[in-house]
């Protein structure tokens, strides 16, 4: 019975296909399934650089899959508020979402490792780790009691030490400092006597002005100048220790991902992949034309962190990383797999990329 | 009569659908035109790192266009030798080619400007500058008359300067130095009173072993180690001053790009960027483990090139760039593009990459 059914469908198939087969109502009269999903984001909508990762993606999954697979990206609070965008990708109320592993710190204090470590990879590092040293599997098993499964979403390059409004010639300018700045470097800053705060992207430039923090730090030069916190902050400060590769998320909600046929679980997964370079790419170029006017025309002080403070932010940063860590035994072998490859990549990037940076004049 | 057959049609695949959906036989019976492409490149097959891309590639274009468009891999010489890739995809012998563009410095001298300029950007930087900063546009507008569309087809991260059976202590040392260094390198090493050669990668262990040449450059841990060189070299130098960031191309030819539908089109475009990224991140990974491998198992003594003659060779660089950039109009173009974002490549990460390695331990 069955072997006839398929004969006569095939049969009808081929009979019907020469006619159709330049006809897109024909085509779409085919038994393709159109998958229609919703992304939701903790950004802004179209927010340059970090909001447009989920627009480029989404663009490129519906071109690749001749709009079988259709995106829609919903903005932070469009549809789900920033910070519930894991919940509801997890829960299904979408299919994707777009973020930061660390915005879910309380939920998953390991997270964090899968953004940035004080001190840690920078973001070729970091796409090296996660691709090809066992970050991605490690990611993947901490995600998967929350019926989700992340890839790489982004990267921004090392950021700025951030705006701040207090001279910091040592240690002792840290202490009572009120600084927003979130994840691990946070409670570095706590640990060194400041008062850490976490306060949204759009409110810095007024909490500045104010007087409610005393420094902030965002991304680099090219979103920085977009909130015009040149014109709060008196000095620019780097390097950025505390976020060096900082690493964006796409999460999809696993059983939406398993229901996709293999060709489409594949055009999800690529697109994710050249999003994640192309986030990259656009920060390191705009970053370069942003800080050139930043300097040259609104006359930023652009300012080094001092020797000895790094230093002690970085001990610092050690116990913070190991507190995580102990967490339970997946977030440290999360950690201890971070630092086995930075151990290497240290040693590895000094003789390269590092010592090309300082070869190479300016 | 069409609405008739179009509804017994639809009622019979729904009637169907439930026993046939993951019947590939019912699948492949959709008039769907299925592409057959060959892929020829300069490495051997499957060559570690720069082999794979383009399988990788391949693969992944197979994937997700579930078979449509199917991708051939050919090594060097299995179609058309390495040196030919280029005239190949340009006549349409082969659709697509993966190589590097300095191979055909010959035939279009500013292809070298697309692979690596000795002094110039890092992968990082390269990746910005072809995405964000022009570059592609001018490699485009450099093939076109070639009937080739070229993509950014992977990169290796700053190379080692090389292997070497000479200490250098000073720029004597490199005068009558015979060095396998293709490309610009290559020009600089000559212009110091060195002789640089050309000689394919299968061969280097051999001239080495033999004197033929007193050093030779390749890629870096991961792959020289794969050749042994260790066994025939004293030293091993760094910085990669001569290749910071070597681009390697994805080159289709027009007419077969075009013939694409839409969306076949999307998923070329898409899988190259991520096969671009892809080498990278697993070079960095892998060029890690193997610096560690022949430094702690094999001995290999790494040393640092002299800074006076990282500021000679540096010196040496600007003319040969300038003597490339003065061939035509549409190389000086691209020179310049190249020179501009430089500058202010080197002014940001000087603040930011750059400054971070310096900042983390080692």
């Amino acid at each position: 019975m069955r072997l006839i059914s398929l004969a006569l469908m095939c049969t009808l198939l081929i009979g019907c296909g020469s006619e159709t087969t330049t006809s897109t109502e024909a085509t779409s009269a085919q038994p393709e399934k159109t998958y229609n999903w919703k992304l939701v984001t903790t950004w802004p909508k179209n927010f340059p650089g970090l909001g447009l990762a989920p627009e480029n993606f989404a663009k490129d999954v519906e071109r690749m899959s001749n709009g079988r697979l259709k995106i829609k990206v919903y903005g932070a609070g469009q549809m789900v508020p920033a910070l519930e965008v894991f919940d509801a990708v997890s829960q299904g109320t979408a299919e994707v979402g777009h973020g930061a592993a660390y915005y879910w710190k309380g939920k998953i204090p390991a997270g964090v490792f899968f953004t940035a470590v004080p001190f840690g990879l920078n973001a070729q590092e970091m796409n090296a780790w996660i691709h090809y040293g066992g970050g991605l599997e490690l990611w993947r098993e901490l995600y998967e009691p929350f019926n989700l499964i992340p890839f790489a979403g982004g990267n921004t390059g090392v950021q700025m030490a951030g705006w701040f409004n207090r001279e910091i010639k040592s240690m002792d300018d840290i202490r009572g400092l009120k600084m927003r700045i979130p994840g691990l470097g946070g409670e570095v800053i706590s640990r060194a006597g400041g008062i850490a705060v976490n306060i949204p992207g759009g409110e810095l430039y007024t909490s500045m002005q104010t007087g409610v923090i005393d420094a902030t730090e965002w991304v680099g030069p090219y979103n920085d100048r977009a909130f015009g916190l040149h014109q709060v902050a008196k000095y620019y400060y780097y390097p950025g220790w505390h976020e060096p590769g900082p690493t964006l998320e796409l999460i999809i909600n696993k059983q939406a991902y398993e229901t996709l046929p293999a060709d489409l679980q594949a055009i999800v997964e690529v697109a994710a992949r050249a999003a994640n370079q192309d986030m990259l790419d656009e920060y390191t170029a705009r970053n370069n034309a942003a800080l050139v006017e930043l300097v040259e025309n609104h006359g930023v002080e652009v300012k080094q962190l001092p020797d000895d403070v790094i230093a002690e932010l970085q001990r610092l940063s050690v116990e913070v990383v190991e507190e995580v860590a102990a967490v339970n035994p997946l977030s440290r072998r999360i950690a201890d797999s971070l630092k086995e490859f930075a151990k290497q990549s240290k040693s590895y990037h000094a003789i390269s990329e590092e010592a090309f940076y300082n070869a190479r004049q300016k």
